[in-house]
């Protein structure tokens, strides 16, 4: 079994809306995830309007697989999480979805299958159906203002999960980031420098010695990078042929 | 000024549909950000449609400021991060949100204002707005479905934000998670066999020693908490009754 095929399955139970079946399975293929299992959605199961909304996601919606409850939804699995947004005095370890991620991410590596409760719209999970979870996700949202819809859950779990992978970016920058050695900083500030004199800065005379430490100061605390230190002396260079002329 | 006053400013950049607007209101405000500025909204402002749509995150947009340039819009910041989710060889740094947020909790905490930048719905933020950031966030989508609307971005790149603070979920377990001392577990598994003893579990006597070890190693190897150690003592306890009547 490969990683790809022991990604955590997201289970929607209840869902209502087709709308919102779909933006899941969007939300899912944005982070890589491909398994998406039903329990009694309301409206039945083929629906028009969750293909609709999923457009490029529709391969999620066509092989999403119902069931009639949770049990049977998961019985393939080995570790089952459920994401709940308010406390129900169960008797369930409470994780972030960042050490959630963490555990799917080991249970991924063994080999075992995993799965992820999401509730119906309004009402969530009930007590019942978070009870047939090992432990609950709760996504740490401001107490006075909590209106995360369903996709927007699955947005957060399922990056938490595409994380757990590697934190690179998607592309790599141009950026060469390489630090100026001190060689390279003091070259362009004696180049600087050399300039400023010629140009009649350091007036009057009894100043340049606080000048100079200044702009070296200056140019020292900038954090250039190897390639802006030759910028900077292009810019300063050309600056200086524009007065000679 | 206080920490949450320092919090990151979201700026959408030539945003298009009010909806959209008023969705990124509830996205901010669930991780508890509030500073929200537009740059030339293609609709104008005030908007009814962002209005309608924020509901409860109403207070975010009625402090909404707007401004015709992406300069006049972080006048007032000393860090500027632009998203993007296109590579356009700028000569910046590209992070990911979560090292992006770090980097924001930092100035945050140094009392230095932040903005983030989010460009139009469909063609993100050009490259001259972009090179007005001092570094680019990449959300790492999957490369071949990336389809993040702009609340779902904000949910994003607020979630790592709020993440930065802490990692504590929204409520504590009441699950008690004490190990059980090993001293508790020989107790619970003393108790156990002697109750199956009395049971006549122990059938035929010579294969005795061999069950009695495999009990010990299904109970030790149980990971159990003190709390569950005590929870099956009583349940055992209990079917040894019945059985008795």
């Amino acid at each position: 079994m490969s990683g790809a095929d022991i990604a955590p399955l997201i289970v929607l139970v209840r869902p209502q809306m087709g709308e919102n079946i779909g933006a899941t399975a969007r939300a899912m293929l944005n982070f890589g995830l491909k398994g998406l299992r039903l329990v009694a959605p309301r409206d039945g199961w083929p629906n028009p309007a969750a293909k609709a909304m999923a457009a490029g996601a529709a391969e999620v919606i066509d092989n999403a697989r119902v069931f009639d409850t949770v049990v049977d939804a998961v019985s393939d699995c080995h570790l089952v999480l459920a994401t709940t947004a308010r406390h129900r005095g169960l008797f369930l370890p409470v994780h972030t979805p960042q050490v959630a991620a963490e555990t799917l991410r080991t249970e991924a590596h063994a080999g075992r299958r995993t799965a992820i409760l999401f509730g119906a719209e309004k009402s969530g999970l009930d007590s019942n159906e978070v009870a047939q979870a090992h432990g609950i996700i709760n996504i740490p949202v401001n107490p006075s203002f909590s209106s995360l819809n369903l996709a927007q859950a699955v947005i957060v779990i399922a990056y938490e999960w595409s994380k757990a992978k590697g934190t690179q970016p998607l592309f790599e920058s141009e950026y060469d980031d390489t630090p100026a050695s001190m060689g390279e900083v003091d070259g362009m500030i004696s180049h600087f420098i050399a300039l400023l004199d010629q140009a009649g800065y350091f007036y009057p005379d009894h100043k340049r010695v606080v000048m100079e430490r200044n702009v070296r100061t200056l140019l020292t605390n900038a954090s250039m990078s190897s390639a802006e230190t030759r910028l900077f002396r292009g810019m300063i260079r050309q600056l200086a042929r524009m007065r000679a002329d």
